[in-house]
This record gives C-alpha cells, sequence and structure tokens, in this order.
C-alpha cells in the first residue's frame, strides 16, 4: 500500500451540540434530524418522486407562488445564485447587480464568468436601494436581468421588493431575487411581486441541512430559458433538465442526477414545519424576536451597523464591535465556554461588527434571552482581556 | 394567502427500508444513518473543518494517492464530471473521451457546454478499450485531456487503466478518470497509475448517502488549473476556490460555500467503515460476492451481457432481459412485494438488460442468496404474466 489507512478515522466522529445563534446555518429540529436518520432511497423510486412532489408544493408555498418550474438544486446556496445567472443569461448579456454587500460582488463574480457584461448599482453597506435609484440603473444600462438581494446577510441590511417586477417588467427585464437570509422573517411574495427568479436557503429560516436549495422561475423566465441560443454552460444547474427531472414540464421524469435522499427528508421535514406554523405566524415570531433582542443590545449600550429599524433585517442583526474588545476575543470565549455562535462579520463588514442570527428552530423569545446574558458575559471577558493586554 | 400550506405535507413522512440491489444508491450502515442524525454545525467550525480534515485523508487512501489538490464537491457525482471538464479544459482545448456507454456521452455534453472540441473514440456497449485504440485516438485528435469511465454503470463493463497514465503522459496529455461504480470493488492506483484527475461516487461502494463527491488532482492537474487563460465557468466548481475553502494549498480556509455538515457526518463515518475494512478485504469481498452471483445467474440460465468474465466490473451485473419476460413487470414485481430494488437498464441498455448491485455495505453473502431467490421468483411471476398477455 502506498497511502496507509489514515489513524484520524480510527476514532469515533465528534460532533458537539451547539448552539447556532450566528447568521446560519440555524440549527436542525429534531423532527429535522430524525428524518434525516431514515434509510436512503433510489432516485427514481416512487417514494422519492413523491417527496420531490410534496416539496415542490411546499416551495410554492414559501415563496406564494403558482410557477409550475418549483424545484431544488442538489447543492448550496450558492449554486442557486449560478443557476439563476447561467440560465438566465447570455454571453453578451447585459446584467444590472445591485451591490450592498459580499452577495452582490459573488453574483457579479459568477455572472462575468458566464460571459455576461456586469453593470452595478452600489450604495454603502448597511444601506439599502429606493425604487428611483434601481429605475435610474434600469435605464442607464438596459439589462436583461436585475439581480438584488433581500436580505444582505454581511450587514444585516433588509431590501423591500414590493414593485419592483413591474418597475423591471416596464424596462423589458427579467427580476432575479436572493431570499436565502430572509425567507421566513419578511414578507416574499413572488406572484404578486412579479418575481422572475428566486431562490431561498434550506438552513436559515427554515432549519433544514444545507445541501440541497429551493428555487422558482416564472413563466417570463421559462421562456428565455427556453429560447436561448446558446445551451446553458453547466449541465448541473441546466433547468430545462432539472425541470424534467423534477416533473415540472408535464413530460415523463427523466434521470438527471442522484439527488440526495437524505437531504430530501430534511427539507421536507423543514417545509411540514413551516407549513404547520404558516408564513404569517413564522414572520410574526422573527419579528418579535428581533425587537426583544434590540431592546435588550440597546440596554447594553450597543451601537447597531443599521440605525433604522426599518432597514435591519429580523435574522440578523450587525452589531458594531465596541472599541473596548478585539471580535476575536468575544465571539471565541462563546463557543469554547458555551459551544455558542455568534458570529464576526463578513466581506465588507468583517472585523467591523458580531452577527447575531435569529433563524427558524433557533428563533425563540427564550433563547433571545440566553443569547444576550451569554453575549454580555463574552464582551465581559472580552473587555477584561484587552484591557490586561494594555497593561 | 395566494397559495394555501399544501395538504399533503400535513402526512408524516414515508420511507420505506428497502434493499437497494441496483447500480447505487446502495444501502447506508446503521452507523452511516445514525451519525446524520447529529445536529449540523457551521461550515467554518473548527469540528467542521476538522472532519474536512479527515475526509481528506480518508480520500487519500480510497485513491492511493498524495495529492494535495483532495477534496469534495458539494454535489452529486455528475458535478464532479463537470468539475473535472470545467477545470481542465478552456474554450477550445481538444478532449477525447472514450464512450461505451452513457457516462461518456454525458461527459462529453459537459465538455461541449465549456466550450471545448470534444471527440471520442467508441466501441460497443458491454466492451472496453485497449490500450492500443487509445493511443490511436491520442494519436490522431492531439487532446488536452483523456476521459475515461473505469466502471461503466449502464453496461456492467470494467475498463482496466494500468498504463494508461504513461501513454497519455507521452502525448502530453492529461488523464481523467471516473471511478464512480467501480472504486472498492478494483483495484485504484492513483499515484502509481499516474491518474490526473478522479472521483468516486459516495453513495455506491462508501455506502455513503449522495450529495458530496470525492475528488483529487494531480500536480499536473494542478499546474493545468493554475495557468489557465480564461476563469473556470463555474464558480462552485472552481478548484483554485474550493481547494483554498478544503485547505488544500496550505493558506487560510476561505468561505466558499456552506459545507452540508450532515453529509460530512455520513461520508466520515462511510470512509472510516472502508479504511477498518481495508481496500484489499473490500476488493475480495465484492469479487467473492461477484462470482457467487454469476454462479447463481448461471444455475437460473441467465445470459450475461458480457460473456467475459474479465470485463465483467463486480459491483453492476448486467443480464440480457430474457424474451419470455417484460423487464418492468419483473422489477416492479421484486419491489412491490419486498421493497427490493433490481433495476432495468439505462442508455444503450434501457430495455434489454437487468442490472443488479453489489456495493458496499450491500456486498455480502447473503444477499446474494437472498438476491437470486427474490430474482428467480420475480422472474417466475414475469413469465406468468408475459403467458398470461399472450393468451
Amino acid at each position: 500500500m502506498l497511502v496507509e489507512p489514515p489513524k484520524c478515522l480510527t476514532k469515533p466522529l465528534f460532533v458537539p451540540n451547539k448552539l447556532l445563534m450566528g447568521p446560519g446555518p440555524s440549527n436542525c429540529s429534531p423532527r429535522v434530524l430524525q428524518a434525516m436518520s431514515q434509510q436512503t432511497l433510489g432516485h427514481l423510486h416512487t417514494e422519492t418522486t413523491y417527496i420531490m412532489d410534496e416539496i415542490k408544493e411546499g416551495i410554492k408555498y414559501i415563496f406564494q407562488t403558482r410557477n409550475t418550474l418549483t424545484l431544488c438544486v442538489s447543492a448550496a446556496g450558492h449554486a442557486a445564485i449560478e443557476a439563476v445567472m447561467c440560465n438566465l443569461l447570455e454571453p453578451g448579456d447585459v446584467v444590472l447587480i445591485a451591490v450592498n454587500g459580499i452577495w452582490g460582488d459573488r453574483a457579479s463574480d459568477m455572472a462575468e464568468r458566464y460571459g455576461a457584461i456586469v453593470r452595478q448599482i452600489r450604495t454603502e453597506p448597511g444601506n439599502n436601494f429606493t425604487l428611483k435609484q434601481i429605475e435610474e440603473g434600469l435605464v442607464k444600462y438596459k439589462p436583461v436581468l436585475f439581480f438584488i438581494i433581500q436580505g444582505e446577510s454581511s450587514t444585516g441590511c433588509y431590501q423591500p421588493l414590493e414593485h419592483l417586477g413591474d418597475l423591471c417588467h416596464r424596462y423589458n427585464c427579467l427580476l432575479g431575487v436572493d431570499t436565502v437570509a430572509s425567507l421566513g422573517s419578511v414578507p416574499v411574495k413572488m406572484d404578486e411581486w412579479n418575481i422572475d427568479a428566486i431562490y431561498t436557503g434550506s438552513q436559515k429560516c427554515l432549519s433544514a441541512p444545507p445541501g440541497i436549495t429551493p428555487m422558482s422561475f416564472s413563466k417570463k423566465a421559462e421562456k428565455k430559458i427556453f429560447s436561448r441560443k446558446t445551451p446553458v454552460k453547466v449541465y448541473y444547474l441546466d433547468m430545462k433538465l432539472l425541470g424534467d427531472y423534477w416533473n415540472c414540464f408535464g413530460k415523463p421524469r427523466i434521470y438527471h442526477h442522484t439527488v440526495s435522499a437524505t437531504l430530501l427528508y430534511g427539507l421536507r421535514e423543514a417545509l411540514a414545519i413551516f407549513c404547520e406554523e404558516g408564513i404569517d405566524n413564522s414572520i410574526r415570531r422573527h419579528q418579535t424576536c428581533a425587537r426583544k433582542l434590540y431592546e435588550g443590545l440597546d440596554r447594553l449600550g450597543m451601537q447597531f451597523l443599521i440605525r433604522d429599524v426599518n432597514k435591519r433585517l429580523p435574522t440578523v442583526t450587525t452589531i458594531a464591535v465596541p472599541d473596548f474588545v478585539n471580535w476575536r476575543d468575544v465571539v471565541e470565549y462563546a463557543m469554547k465556554t458555551y459551544y455558542f455562535e455568534i458570529s464576526g462579520g463578513l466581506g465588507p463588514t468583517a472585523g467591523k461588527v458580531f452577527r447575531i442570527g435569529l433563524m427558524g428552530y433557533n428563533a425563540t423569545l427564550d433563547n433571545v434571552d440566553y443569547t444576550l446574558r451569554i453575549f454580555e458575559e463574552s464582551l465581559n471577558y472580552g473587555r477584561s482581556k484587552f484591557k490586561a493586554s494594555k497593561l
């Protein structure tokens, strides 16, 4: 044997039970974990395709859409951004992307790889876009697709989407929307708001595991996909093929890839839980928890990255790192002492903020109390450590 | 509400416990299922990256390689084919693909999407390629990449890989190899055989869930990736970025996507089980089971698609459908009566063969006996039904 079996694999798997109060993933509920421990099934078995059909119905509910091209990609949320770009753009097409954090830049990177001409409207991290700004961009760049993020998880900023679809369509442009970090905590109305492409994260407010990502495309988007002059670059994300596998076009299913039955079980159970609670209750719960968190943080004397409460995303609260601590000490203390996750910043907010998440299964008033207690203790620890280092 | 919560999701999830004796997925062992029921972790938590490191060591063992660019893509095996193509090919590059079943054609489709010039050498389904045929292809087409499938699961054909790497390198060409359906049942020696890109399926002989796919790239392949003139089209599969996330280049990890902790747990446990048994024992077990299956099928008077035993893949046995049955009756009887999976054909073998799988956790002598008993009973049922339909 050139390579011997590694010693590290002779030890048992170690998975601590953490409380994930960062910007995702959130904890899975015991029901979701139980579902995922069931035996695997074949990718075209009747029971599997039945579960896929149930998942489609659940996705239509969460996005509030009747779109037939509603399905999952068998990959993380990043692949869903790519799926929007590679299906709706052809080389030379102009795409306009709204950038106020990491996700707009990432989407731009992806679109460019597929040969699109990327134009951006930008605003400072922590701010969102007005209809006027967006309209100016549409007028100036004449894009075939406008892409915007409803919940910018790197800054905790909320972007309203009402009227955007109509605006885009007036300029003959499709509207693509990222609701990874927002869905479940704020309204999402795909059909009413005339959104053309949408996706969300399984591991945020749905509290399912990552690795499978719900998406939906409008009839307008579907038409664009079916009238492409060039093939979609990525076989794995080609909606014409995936739509056949997910039975979106009313034709017999065709094998496209081997879907992970385990992830289907988890997502299906998470959608069932979401449907039991209902969208409105879920939104109310997230917003109530967020308000309680804001109050507690106010009492601790914290400064928010986003002053205007209406621009804050209920799921991700960004707190300016006080100048008396090193952010890393705070985060590490909570993790090492309590297996408790508070996050630092990401992209434009790296080193500047703490991010506290309130998502899905974890968004409870009890968890807010617990979070405030641990955050305060961790801050105090950070302050002493920082002081000591200055002596 | 435009769309109400779907009624179907108010019922409990239904997952029967099947015995999957088709060409994959195979059943997960109870240890793997237990591992996957553990709570999720963040994608950059210490414990997660520790598990990723352990998985890398396990993958180096299964491929028998010391390559540093050894990791997983967070997607099904199909995405690994794409990862080979989109990382190793640039627009205008010539790729030579060996086609003797569905997988060569699928790989060709993918390579073409990325703008490569696809050339093929072909042989009839059920046959494999000689070094001479391959060398003729290399001479004629001067490809930068030659791609071949070690285990063609649509036909059950085994392709020896010895000497292929040296041959390709003599013609200044990289060698990419698919071992999805073969690894664990026949030798795979990436470094000794000078293979440049390789991947395998998690859900075949490893008996982990689908959705996460082990890969490895040689130094030669890595050099090609880092000297590309054009960006890799797919962000999600870009090895320069993924290699950073999996800490393959000795630099600090950078967030690339949210890996599914659940799938990591399952794969890690499956690799641990594989390492406990050892490669040689695994190969011996699969081959012993296959021989016993061949003997039993001989006794039943079955005809094999592949006459030459040396060209048969131990994991997938293809049996000609006798003219006295409709293949679908046989397969459906086994499934409905026993929750037992025997498969029909795929691609060039669709409607022509039964495929019986012997993979990983399912490859035991007891399961061979059980399979033969159920196959015989199902055939008898199929024969009576066929006779009745002719009366």
